[in-house]
């Protein structure tokens, strides 16, 4: 059966890339060696992980200023990083309170220093982007979440400030064209867009560093990480090796560019067929819809089992909502063709032709 | 050419879980779809992680008192999240300076309390085990290192103490026969003996948990990864999947009798080689010689890159030294066949046939 992985991460890679790993366990560039058996301070592993980062920093046209790193942990150790690293004890971060991530990002940075939210969408259950904000100027830092993946709202215009943006950009990395030089530090775990779980992208701009005078322990210290070119320790090898060929096949297939052009045309078709079946419901305000999650729920909520149901017939998978919002949940990264969003629509008209009669 | 890896870590897989791995990266478990893509939370990943716990447990014969964890960070992360979670700020902590990744888990505990540190083998540039020590019985913990990879000494009799003890495993776990519950807390990087790196083992007994004050943030938490069932965050699928694999091996060839079986007769080989080859000169005491790692350095020291120029030559990788101590080393993990030891010492004793004229 063709499956059609809707999973919200860790979720769908390429075919090409998929075929590049498996054969790499077995041998690694014809070396004799799985990538799993070599060094991470072999050659081989140093030239991995030295193209990723020049590919990283292509992707992103970013200067030397900027600092690229693989780091264990997925975005929630970067809530701890993030605030340890950048927060005085007696300064201000300013937070965005959008959805689930940015609220455990706000959690952690309090107990730093003094958290101010800008903003927040909890009044309608974060279904929106509250843009209604001002942003302290002598922050410390500003913070946000630039797809929310679990509710299924997208950043589409970031706020405009002098003070240093950081980003989680954990679910929308590379799906798009972005001015990252707006950003003085973005983060992204990688098993979305950019490869498998277990590696966790950072890159900063060096001139927001150590302006904080806590204890930084090595493993949390970007400036150690910097030093250390991201091998303070043994970093997750595969994942590395995972992302650096995810990256390879988004420069191949033609770059942000052509990301962004397909996730339109994915998005777009989805919500299309969520705006005009009346069964379905999108959740979402429609200027704050994401790109790459899209949240619905059935109108007959009774019959979202039934549906989830149809859909495992399908070979679909990942469509359940995320456990603190229920619901279902269709999640459309790169690696995505547009024919599993076609059958999904397909399957969609064809469950509220069957259900809806009014 | 055959290839012979004698890495210190990452390093040797089993053959037969290598071709598991690459099989799951096209299709896991004849689901249609990579182990790579599918969800975390996911029945098939909840039974990969189940299933890893369970024979862990198994073989290590331990009771429900202890819990076991898959964590990110690597064994480095462990050097700080130790003393955070059971040091308390006026107590004081049991170390033992050995080697350099014991030295560098005291750097880190340092910063969150007294440590004292119970004996040294630095005097010698760590080339023993310093058995002469005294243990304060009101310690926190006393915290050791099993096997010193980089400096080829391994501890053959534990301390015997009513302190609770910590062991960093990460380089010789699994290897042999071991009475676990004579710790209360086991660590090892998986990238040795159980698996591939991206994902760190901890097994913790309940009962030396919540007794310190300070603020420990969700990803540093023991109490936090139990609850969460060391999905606090996506964990390193695939790492975990790969760590799955290899414990099935070692119960299907003879759980950990026949490890220690396989480590004897591999070391007892090789240590006799370097006893009785007169280039060839084995650096540590004979008593605390490491099963896992020989470290060794030619008479000659001159002739050390001909003799590295010959091993590369014969397939035979990893067998520099560690940048900090020099010299050469070969490390023979669970995974290395006889035959690979026996290829080494064949060359040994043609190259000091070679270039030894007494």
């Amino acid at each position: 059966m063709q499956m059609h992985n809707f999973n919200s991460g860790p979720s769908i890679l390429p075919e090409k890339v998929l075929q590049q790993v498996a054969a790499s366990i077995i041998d690694f560039n014809n070396i004799g060696l799985s990538i799993l058996e070599i060094g991470h301070r072999s050659t081989w592993f140093e030239a991995v992980l030295a193209e990723a980062k020049q590919l990283i920093k292509q992707i992103m046209q970013l200067n030397d200023d900027y600092e690229v790193l693989f780091l264990h942990g997925g975005a929630t150790t970067q809530f701890l990083e993030v605030p340890m690293n950048l927060l005085p004890a007696n300064g201000t971060a300013v937070y965005f309170d959008n959805g689930i991530w940015g609220k455990k990002a706000i959690k952690e940075a309090s107990h730093f220093g003094k958290v101010h939210v800008a903003a927040s969408s909890a009044d309608k259950g974060h279904t929106y982007i509250n843009k209604n904000y001002t942003i302290p100027t002598d922050a410390a830092y500003l913070h946000l979440t630039s797809n929310n993946t679990v509710e299924g709202t997208q950043w589409h215009q970031f706020p405009t400030t002098n003070v240093p943006m950081v980003v989680d950009m954990s679910s929308d990395i590379f799906s798009k064209q972005e001015q990252f030089s707006q950003f003085k530090l973005i983060y992204a775990g990688a098993q979305k867009n950019i490869g498998a779980a277990g590696v966790t992208l950072v890159v900063v701009h060096k001139s927001i560093l150590g302006k904080v005078d806590r204890y930084l322990p090595p493993m949390l210290d970007y400036q150690q990480h910097i030093a250390n070119g991201s091998m303070i320790n043994t970093p997750p090898v595969i994942s590395v090796y995972i992302t650096l060929l995810t990256l390879r096949w988004i420069i191949e297939e033609g770059g942000l560019a052509e990301m962004e052009r397909r996730a339109i045309e994915r998005s777009r078709l989805l919500y299309s067929a969520l705006d005009s079946l009346p069964l379905f419901v999108p959740t979402v305000a429609r200027e704050d819809r994401s790109h790459m999650n899209a949240v619905f729920t059935l109108t007959t909520t009774a019959l979202e089992n039934e549906f989830l149901a149809a859909c495992k017939q399908h070979g679909m998978v990942g469509i359940k909502g995320h456990r603190s919002v229920g619901g279902l949940r269709a999640s459309m990264y790169n690696a995505m063709p547009l024919s599993s969003v076609q059958a999904l629509v397909a399957l969609m008209t064809e469950f509220n032709n069957k259900h809806y009669n009014n």
